[in-house]
């Protein structure tokens, strides 16, 4: 078992109605106040008009229009506008994309340098400004760590920021703000969910703690997806997707666990950096293939455990014929909640014309693939690529 | 499903060797150095010099004698030293008796009138002494709260201080130094766990996601402790115990469900109070009377599910029925831990004479018990006590 730290400095408040709690949370962050967000829905759900309300005390300034995959063009705009303001703190209304962005504007403020440095080197990063998080989405678990993910257009790179300066200071989870995500973000965001404890769960060695942990948030998406789907405002169903989310990246799922470099997550990071995709719907074309590719005598009895305890998958005497009845059991998961099962699907301009650049990328910026569950190089990334056209 | 929050600002260290980096954890807290413990075995296990030699640039006052259920006078002789010593930060090194009475410490020094005044009302406490804790011990997980408990012997009061101030800055956790634990002291730490789980898993209504947390916590427990038991310096088990201690009362595992009066902790607490037994065995006594009280065609669901997913007890037509094989594995498993089945084993003054005064007690310094998974009244607890004896 492996050395491990844990801190998670975030205050969580949960709940109908939690966001009634912001003015207690921010109230000795200072009066300078930007508050963040993407498209129309948080004006449309009224949630923009209710924490200006919460916050008519405060100095308000407005920065809009932030885009699925945060580009570096928001992030400059957001740090000019912090600056100009001389802004206390960060209100960030929305899903990942838009905390993601209000990350890196946070750490940026203070940086002289190009804000793209603080992604490549992380001991750039100094103090950062706080920020409270009310989210309308259950995906990234942004909200209960210290990642941002952005992507700079001119490279084709999507890659991450990270500190524990980044944790936000308080984050809010009222399910009835996610009552109007549609039915194809809300299984793009289970399929992230789901990606996260894979990436912590199938590593050589676990432990009995983190493996319940680890399939207890599978059994909750794999449970409560299809009922948000079915039924957008069923309370319990978001609350609990909700509540998984937030512990996706936060440490907890990986403690004590042999170390993983992620290779989902390395190879759908290339994908949407050139194509723009929907980060949770990639991940969905991708884990089915990684996980044959994966399969083999070894690791058949990991796989067929998980079939066993998140599918309720009948347990026999051949655990690698168990084993491939768990990944058809996700990829058909999937295929129910309404992902695309091809990447040619998510995107009919992708072909494999870049797939060799996108191989030989990871290995530049991401951690070493061949530390994964099976080892992952150049040709393995390219076989997982060419089967998820 | 019920609104929650979830603050949980200690630093964990984990695995071997983490105390090395205790001397970088405490860096800016100041010069000033209270070092806490109980009795000899910190100094016989080395951890003691180990601790002086890592904070060796530090002004080290040391304070020992803290026993097991921490009383009243140990808070105001260590209030005392803080005082004259201007101290800055304390280290405790043992298990939570040692941390409890820190934490109360902690609290006391800032207040001017008598520290008992800070469990009857906690709005009293204010700032608190930073604590960094050096585990050698898992049970009460309180290196990951905000509660310390601490007896008071004049009134056979055992109650708790609690504040979110309480929480350690750190705590370490190196399995090594759980491995000269007695296996006494090992079972009921191990006790402690399971009944912190048990007061927030059977409840009215909970959550896939707490129900799995809660699960994953029960099993390693089953399968650690007699592993570490049997063999005291065996690594992964030790290590998994620490692990699942500090997630007993930190807010994790209650996250969404119905709340707790925590019942079997508030009769165990009186227990301890008049007669001073270890708390986790005198709870591997009551847990099981508990349960058959608790037990009826309403909540034998929860039971039977409980032994499904701990024990692996089969499933048949009859959940009545599998909840009492749940219940019996229960007691089997402490007696097979080696703790006593009875009160009366446990210390032979242990008679009814006081039970009316604990049952009166309990319902005027605990929470209602009659809000617990089935309603308790002062009868419900005068039969589980003398069910206990």
């Amino acid at each position: 078992m492996f050395p491990f730290s844990l801190y998670l400095p975030t205050r969580i408040y949960a709940g109908r109605d939690c966001v009634e709690q912001l003015p207690d949370a921010v109230k000795n962050y200072g009066q300078n106040v930007l508050i963040a967000y993407g498209g129309g829905s948080v004006a449309r759900s009224g949630l923009l008009d209710r924490v200006k309300n919460l916050l008519c005390g405060f100095n308000l300034i407005e920065f809009s229009g932030i885009t699925p995959n945060p580009k570096l063009a928001a992030v400059r705009a957001g740090v000019k506008i912090c600056r100009e303001n001389k802004i206390d703190f960060i209100v960030s209304l929305g899903g990942s994309s838009a905390l993601d962005c209000c990350k890196h504007i946070a750490a940026a403020v203070a940086y002289e340098g190009e804000p793209w440095d603080l992604v490549t080197d992380s001991a750039k990063i100094g103090e950062c400004l706080p920020i409270f998080a009310v989210m309308t989405m259950a995906a990234t678990g942004s909200e209960y760590d210290g990642y941002g993910v952005i992507t700079r257009e001119d490279t084709h790179e999507k890659l991450e920021i990270m500190s524990e300066n980044l944790f936000p200071a308080a984050a809010f989870l009222d399910p009835c703000y996610t009552f109007s995500v549609p039915a194809f973000q809300t299984a793009s965001g289970a399929a992230d969910i789901i990606s996260h404890v894979f990436e912590q769960y199938f590593v050589a060695k676990g432990n009995i703690l983190t493996d319940g942990f680890c399939e207890a948030m599978l059994r909750t998406v794999v449970n409560c997806t299809p009922a948000a789907i079915r039924e957008p405002d069923n309370y319990d169903a978001r609350y609990q997707l909700m509540m998984a989310s937030i512990f996706g990246c936060c440490g907890l799922l990986s403690m004590a666990r042999t170390p993983s470099p992620w290779p989902c997550h390395a190879i759908e990071h290339e994908v949407s950096a050139w194509y723009d995709v929907t980060h949770g719907a990639g991940l969905a074309v991708i884990i089915p293939r990684w996980m044959r590719y994966s399969l083999n005598r070894d690791t058949a009895r990991r796989f067929a455990r998980y079939g066993y305890n998140v599918f309720s998958i009948e347990k026999t005497e051949d655990p690698y014929a168990d084993a491939m009845k768990a990944i058809d059991a996700t990829a058909e998961f999937f295929r129910q909640i309404g992902l695309p099962d091809r990447l040619s699907d998510l995107n009919s301009a992708i072909t494999d014309e870049h797939f060799k650049e996108m191989a030989l990328h990871i290995e530049k910026s991401w951690s070493d693939l061949k530390n994964s569950f099976v080892p992952i190089d150049e040709d393995g990334i390219l076989t997982i690529l060419k089967e998820s056209l």
